[in-house]
């Protein structure tokens, strides 16, 4: 019987190799998911994969992702054709004393499916909220709510959960033995994504405060 | 005839939307390469596309990638079937009035085509020290030099850069005329990649000094 807490791994979500760094249990693949927001998105196209990057949110065992109706990215994605959504968290540098050993400290996600276009109004709205909210909680509230001009220019695709794989190292570098006593810095550089002070459109309406879910980003 | 500074358009790099974002010239595509370090690559197998995380180097037209020579996915790129190699710079959170005019400020280069492995020894070691070298410049000299067994397990292939498009958002939000009155806060976050202090691998040999190209990273 398949463990609810746990994705059932596939021959294509299966590490052939280091698989000591896959991981499948819902709790380390939704954590990735949400502490990202960038996904690069592949679909293929007359035999030609395309990688274009695109935000995301996630509600229980759904990725939304959303674009112009007009582009080829979202009828591509809407046409129910086979995607990998990839989210890649970039933690550090590791370096080891010998070139070979190098390496990155990541956790990335891999989700594989076929997404749906969202056609329910209501259900659009919500993805949309959700995906302005993953991006940064609170804003949505704060925004102009979409009209239903700019609702039919917007394509939301959702896609199911199902066939995914994390894929995660840590710690410091690994070193052939006799490597170790060399006298070559080797540790990790940590790395994250760093946010910068707010800058205001320079038509910002007079006396329109920063709002409080910005003054808690990471600087 | 062909501008030599420039990638010709396809109509697989020709942006069908917003085409003002879009740049061919190489001194563009070149820049986001050389700042970028990570790569979203996406090749097909058995008609599913795959999206992997991939460390790379530039020298002049070519485009190095390397990994396992076990793994399928350096099986995948030195068969010479076509790939999609993403790198996108996310500059920043652009915030809007309205939710429908949210967008991120990034610079994105898409590079399509089909790797070659390559075989040479002198060019693969020269390879490996041009990622090395990307990630982290000064690194190739300080490390140990990959012995003959560890080029054996190593793949490299490389990646002409002529099916090339670079996409750019800079600058504040667009919103509707009648949104610029509300009272919303707009702007832009800036984001980056930051670096945190150097922590040194437990085992690191007493008396190696921190090299100065890790202290001239961005902290």
């Amino acid at each position: 019987m398949s463990d609810p807490n746990r994705f059932e791994p596939t021959p294509r979500t299966t590490a052939k190799r280091l698989a000591k760094r896959a991981a499948y249990d819902k709790k380390t693949v939704h954590g990735i998911l949400d502490e990202g927001y960038l996904a690069h998105v592949g679909f293929v196209s007359d035999g030609q994969p395309f990688v274009l990057p695109m935000i995301y949110g996630r509600k229980g065992g759904t990725l939304y992702l959303h674009g112009s109706a007009g582009g080829r990215q979202l009828r591509a994605l809407a046409g129910g054709a086979p995607v990998c959504v990839t989210v890649t968290l970039n933690d550090g540098l590791v370096l080891a004393r010998s070139a070979f050993h190098h390496s990155m400290n990541y956790r990335c996600v891999l989700v594989l499916g076929s997404p749906t276009p969202v056609e329910d109004e209501k259900e659009k709205v919500e993805a949309l909220r959700v995906i302005s909210d993953h991006l940064l909680p609170g804003r949505w509230a704060d925004s102009r709510a979409p009209n239903q001009v700019e609702l039919k220019q917007t394509t939301v695709v959702a896609l199911k959960l199902e066939e995914c794989s994390a894929k995660i190292r840590t710690g410091p570098p690994m070193d052939e033995e006799e490597d170790y006593a060399l006298p070559v810095w080797a540790g990790v550089v940590p790395a994250r994504v760093a946010y910068d002070e707010p800058v205001a459109d320079p038509r910002l309406a007079s006396g329109t405060p920063l709002p409080p879910y910005l003054r808690k980003l990471k600087f």
